[in-house]
């Protein structure tokens, strides 16, 4: 009786300390690679983005990250129409460029699906794209307040951040300050240019890397400095702003830590979200 | 021996994976109707949306959220006088339009009821209400801010926000800033008039939808753009507000993304909340 | 083996359910009664508020709540000098009013304990007393802004609450902005007067109660009540205030709701204190 | 089966009270030593620290911390180059003072690592380094505040917390905001002088003990300290300071509770990080 006890007890504990908690299996940490090669991988890493980005606060019920088709170039991957948060692989749809939903599936797609496909068709160089309405952000583009990188990493915006308020209201099927349209969709990837983010009036922002991760890891680096710089200019009439040589400088040489950022955001997600371990 | 124990481990994993976290079952989401057809389903809405509104920080000890009774127009079901964390089906009363408590019990209800009780009577469009303290509405209702949709998703207070200040001091047993008697109920109800929120001097606001998850999610979206409100314009002399037209327009198109935020609270709620799952 | 298996599974179910989380024990609270009889219940309820106060971000590492001896109020209880949130029932030290420790003991008590002593000499309805360096208040009390009740709730501060701010850097066992002299003791309770709390200059706040919970409540309500009022005061150079006559008003009817907020905080506190369930 | 069933269930809690949740084992509170004597020992509270500082929010995925070798003065212990929420023991490095990695390891080690040598070659009174970028300290840098001693415990810094901005962006292996140079981790030094923490513009802040707890301690009291300056500077044209005397005298006074401290954090954060259990 007490060693069965024991067992159990012993197997409990075994199973606790696997599973239940912590433990989190970073064994992938040595595999770290930011661009997938197949679709499934893809999609397992769209999963991951949408968890991330609303256990980070950069999503709420709304917001969303795509992650163009490795397999193909001219589709990508977008969760379908619900939170982000609740987002699982069954839920990926393959989209065109021109929005057009490619999975069968009976489920809805983001109505803003568009903005992804008009951003892939203007930017080769952009593999994965992140919409969302983070406060801080939503904040600053009503301020009207221009982006100036502030924290050191942030100097990877040295391009600069525009802020979108081209909205269409009178165009026939016009959304007002949804981007629904592919005339929307294109303005907004004409604005956005080459640069790797976009503040958007009344709505949120648009956050762009060559990979997945990075996409990731920019936006939450664009929110913080947005903490940074609106803190600084309530503080002080004067605040330290980079020359735009600096953040040229400092933008450029930046770039290796992508696998250290990645690793923590997931592992933050993981301890919040148990069914992703 | 050995393989008595892997079955508790793979039990106890089972148990784990299926109830401890996680596994939210999420199949109500196909079948998600925002307006429950009877008085047993709305006791449990109600139960869901005060624990909601505690975990989106809406709800401190204080605030209590109604639903019609749709099995009888002249009545609502609301919480007893607890705070609304703690709410279970057991504390839900059935009240009358005059603040009359129907439900036989001996626990005491809410003595601020007849804010529900007035807003029915005089909407009968509306079948849901939230009266609650979130800090930034406070802040807003004091500071005597005139609220402007700054989110395009809160382009839903299109009809504007008033602030309530016609508190009665001197009225037989008026109880100054709480809202008890019948006059100072239909008060509020007048000049709510037939819009979806109202802020009020010293208090907090009040919330109305047709339905329960829709006046749980305006209640978030009003909270939120109030903080963007306040930022933007504590950043900026000249924020950019929506135009009259613009957040009309936006007002009537929005509203398809009523099960999408639902869910969203929903499963943030069962996360914080074992006991709910 | 399968019945045994799923004994087991249902057995870890139960305890799940039971223990693990949620299934908090309220029946408590039909039985509330804000002030103990005797010491040993005193003695939980001060390891009950030291938990609740450190959950609700009032205390940090710092900060200290008492509770005088109900079988002897020349005496009262208050933990040795610990993190508040580490305290548990052996942690707590009985101390007269002159701030000797009664309790054998070799743990050393809280420099500050005279502040409790010196309050409980000047004021026989205080039975409890908190202070605390929420951030809110240290913001408060070193801009110099006199407090304003805001929130109706907040009215219970009616009759003021001053800034303190006559340290003795000079007087022989001085220990500048400690209080840790009878002398200093004393200062502090004049300037509390008969009033409910205090702000302190670089410092923090003291809050009093003629019960524990009414302590705990009070505090959190301070802090609440600065957040909305430094907030209107940023977002408007007119904001409204509570007139003097208004606060009084409010102030005098409030307090129904004790049991109400215990509850509320018990609860948050034992889910993020599983030791304390 | 009754028997058995029952056995499972009381071992479950049992196991569940003792390893699952709370139950930290503070006995080591006795044993309390902020300064280790052995390599080992310090590689554990480097991980330690590396663990605390996340959950106080002062690490993202950047920022490091170390301690000297209390074996050998000449060389430290620090992470190797992941974010610091995931360190084990087995990624902690020995480094000597110029930045050469003693420890045989495939690992990268942070480019910052010259920080720290240049600060421990400095500074024989200095036992520990945390350099991080927390959002209220890379405002108060960026707004170009001068940091005062607002609230008591923060007169630690009586001596002052220069802004650092001698940064080289023309010298031949320069990093622009990064410190990786020798030439640029001595200026480093140099301006911290005999001061115990220093801001940096575009970047954060430096903050030294001579002890891991009290550097860990000492990082967030600073933290906070701006928190309460640029909110009282806001909400007061005349906030109240600490005057020079008064923080010199408080600073050398303070100090008795490190122990205290340490023990709260640790606490915090192993209800955070199970695998720390």
């Amino acid at each position: 009786m007490r060693t069965k006890k024991k067992c159990v007890v012993l197997g409990a504990m075994f199973f606790a300390c696997l599973f239940l908690f912590g433990s989190l299996d970073l064994s992938a940490q040595s595999a770290f690679n930011p661009k997938p090669k197949t679709a499934q991988e893809a999609i397992e890493f769209v999963v991951m983005a949408n968890r991330i980005l609303s256990n980070e606060n950069i999503f709420d019920y709304l917001g969303h990250v795509s992650l163009r088709n490795p397999e193909n170039p001219n589709t990508f991957f977008i969760s379908r129409a619900i939170a982000p948060d609740l987002v699982t692989k069954g839920d990926i749809l393959e989209v065109d460029l021109d929005g057009k939903v490619i999975t069968q599936s009976k489920f809805a797609p983001y109505s803003e699906r568009i903005i992804h496909g008009s951003i892939y068709k203007a930017r080769p160089d952009v593999n994965s794209v992140v919409h969302a309405h983070p406060i801080d952000a939503c904040i600053m583009a009503n301020a009207g307040v221009q982006f100036r990188p502030m924290i050191h990493h942030a100097a990877i915006f040295w391009q600069g951040v525009p802020i979108y308020d081209e909205y269409d209201f009178t165009a026939p099927k016009a959304t007002g300050f949804l981007v629904t349209t592919k005339e929307e969709g294109d303005r907004v990837a004409r604005i956005l240019g080459p640069r790797k983010a976009m503040l958007m009036v009344a709505h949120g922002c648009i956050v762009v890397g060559d990979s997945l991760p990075y996409a990731v890891y920019a936006t939450i680096v664009l929110r913080d400095n947005i903490v940074v710089q609106l803190g600084a200019e309530q503080a002080s009439r004067q605040p330290k702003y980079m020359s735009e040589a600096q953040s040229k400088h400092m933008g450029q040489i930046l770039g290796g830590g992508l696998e250290r950022s990645w690793n923590y955001y997931v592992n933050r997600m993981k301890k919040a979200n148990p069914d992703m371990r």
